[in-house]
């Protein structure tokens, strides 16, 4: 294969594999919250909007690691410096 | 194997991939709340619809990276720029 | 092995993985969220019609993530664009 | 190997494949939901038709998942276009 | 290897995987559906009638999943339309 | 290596491991529900017979699932129609 | 490698692992059957007799499927069709 | 391949991997701590502002460890000495 | 290598692998069984002689599935049919 | 591949796995300090401060296995003896 | 390769794979059991005797499986058949 | 490859591994030894100055072995006794 | 690679991992078993010295699997009957 | 490669193996330990002497199997007796 070709191939597949694998974790963790956030509610609903305020927070900032997994997915797809490198030469 | 389809297979490996294994643990992560949720609820029944609300919230988000793996699956397959390069030329 | 037998491998191989690992753990969460509302009927049996209620949200969204690598997985077999693109050459 | 010899392989590994491994979830999927109807039951003997009608209903979407990985099964060795395109060819 | 050994060697070896792997999680399963029944009756004797009725449904339903795989299984080694197609050549 | 050989070693190896993989579950299973039965003899003595019966009927379920494996195994070993074929030829 | 050497050595290797695979769980679930017969008999001493004659019969049931896996090893070393037929050749 | 190649190949695979692999982890530590958080504040709701303030650094902490992931991934799409080196040669 | 050579080293390399591996479950089993039998003493010590003499049986069930691997594994090196034949010719 | 290519990529894939890898287990391992400070600080409120400042010096701890693996992916990256003295050579 | 060299290297890798491989599970048994002992001891210190005695006959037990494998390592070094067989040639 | 570029490379590959493999699990257990630390001051707030202490040293025991990886890393990148003798030669 | 590289080569590696594999497991239990001694001392402080006879005898049971390991790992290195007949021819 | 190469990366790469993965274990051993330790602590805060005591000398024992495989990773890089024969040689 040529070095064009090559480039373009490790490129389709890392983009998908870092976007699956590291889609993986996030979800599960913030299921877990979510699941946390449930079953506080239902142990003490007076501090419903405190617990759900946090668990907002909390997953902003688990979805921020599945954000960074996106980005070099994009990246890698629509702003590739090695491909355009080859592609201008 | 010539560029135009070791680039293909690429593509459909990864878009299969991607989905599959990124759909995984979305999944298991709507289960845990969804289960969650349903103890909360035989435990509180009072606090149904509050709930019920956070759920769905927190279905949302899950679902999102599901929705990025799709999302990353489709381009491969439809709006792949490797592959329109290499067929332009 | 010529283009075309190697896109057509490749596209049987992953449509067959994307269904059944894909269809792995939304079966698994569904028999969760199954279990948490049985469990939950028993030991609230007053709050049966929103416990099957949300179950049922509950599954349809999970379910969801299956339709996904369905999807997928049908579209590798019966819309290829790869595979139209190589047979129309 | 020729062409022909190829796609049967690839069809037939995937068929056996696709069935064993998108039957082993729901297989675990639906013991857990008949183990908590039955402990349910246990607990609750009055709520017996409620949770033997949810349990079918839970059975029956779990059956689901496992019911498309056979048809994707089934499509491969009985109407895999691919077969068909390169025997008609 | 001439097409004819290839096919057979591959109708073997998938019969025997997806018998095996398909088998497993059905059995354990089963292990878990009969494990419950055995405490719910432990716990609760006065229902042994409907909780056993309810435990021979529910292995059915999973003893399908393993039907599923044996099925694939016979028809890899004894109607497998491939084999049939390249003796018939 | 001749066709006549790959089809023994292949069908060597695969009944070997039919058997053995398909037969880790089974026992597993059945070392579970034993388990249950003990504990639930232990907890309801009086409940010792309808315990054992749902236990062997049990046991035969989950039997049932290695015996599959066991047949196909000595179908591959014994009655294998595709070194039956080879051979005749 | 000629035929009969490479018949000798997949047959060496697969008796060796069913053996030694097949032998794993049944002894795992042996184990977990008597510890839960120790416990039961510890809890309720009275019940010992058939406590030891239920563990008895099920560790039979569970000893049922390593001989499989003995017998399919023993059929392999010294039975072997395939071998007796290359020899016989 | 010649040696410009294979480094931008090398460097796309491992930015990806760094990043997918490395935020695996933050992502579940994450979600546990916000769980805690959630489960305290239900338990304590009077200590929610020592709670939260805790949680909040314990974030910054744990993100601190995906943050060097990133960094390392960035390094080698943008700042890659070893393709500079081979570019400038 | 030659015919001899190579049903020497499987021989040596199965032989090995069949003990250490199906050594590994009975060892654990075993553990397993002594540990519920000195709870279950520690807990009734009136029924001490009972307990050991169940135990010791148990041991003997489980220890025989070693023992079956170790036959095995001596076969291999001591009476290896193959090795003989190969020998005599 | 020359020498000085191989090195390269030898110290890019190398220093991202470091990283990568290294950077694993320190967050799951903070993210259960964290929670287990939430924890602690719901279940004794007053004693926070010590709580607070264990937690930090035990963080710090954690984090430093996290910098040695930064570090040895650093110095692989900037200063890496082996491409010092191949680019010298 | 000649044969003794490849007899030999088979031989020292069996050895160390059969030595580590099958003493770890004997080692983690065998901790399962003293720390059983030890609670044992500490929750009915009057049955201190019995429970040493037990745990002693249940070591040995363990240990046994672990002396098959050095012996099946120490045959493999000191008195192996084969290498015996190759080097008299 | 010549030697002296075959020897940086299984350096450069060691060494990372090592420091990052040899990192995880100190990390881990750090993490557990600080939660165990934290739940039992919340527990026990007046052994406070005890449980620190013995923490301490506990972390220090445990930071040796992650030391010990790390000690082996960097005398592989930089006081490599066979990289010595290579390039002395 | 002549003979005596080989079997060096497979030396150092199997001394090496047989030491690493073998000693990882005794590790592991003897934390158990310590861990167990710890809380049963804590739980009756009257015991402590019967438990602590009990824990080292335990102990030296346990290391002995890791003292097996160690001295096939220094027989392989320092008294290697293979290496020396090899030197000695 | 040259014998003298090969040597060199075999005993690199695992004297770097040894280290790690034989510090693993021990890690997570020590970890449990000394989280046994203070938890015990916590729990009897007047046994705290002789409970330190124990586990210092269980450290020590749990440290003793790192220090076998930081050993023989110190013999593979510095007094390797392959090495120094062939390099004698």
């Amino acid at each position: 294969m040529d070095s064009m070709t090559s480039i373009a191939i490790a490129s389709i597949i890392t983009a998908g594999l870092t976007t699956s694998v590291g889609c993986m974790m996030p979800a599960i963790s913030e299921g877990k919250a979510v699941a946390a956030a449930l079953s506080s509610i239902a142990q003490q609903p007076d501090a419903a909007p405190i617990i759900t305020r946090t668990l907002f927070v909390g997953l902003a900032m688990i979805e921020s690691t599945a954000i960074y997994c996106f980005v070099v997915s994009m990246i890698l797809i629509f702003a590739n410096p090695f491909w355009t490198h080859i592609v201008a030469k």
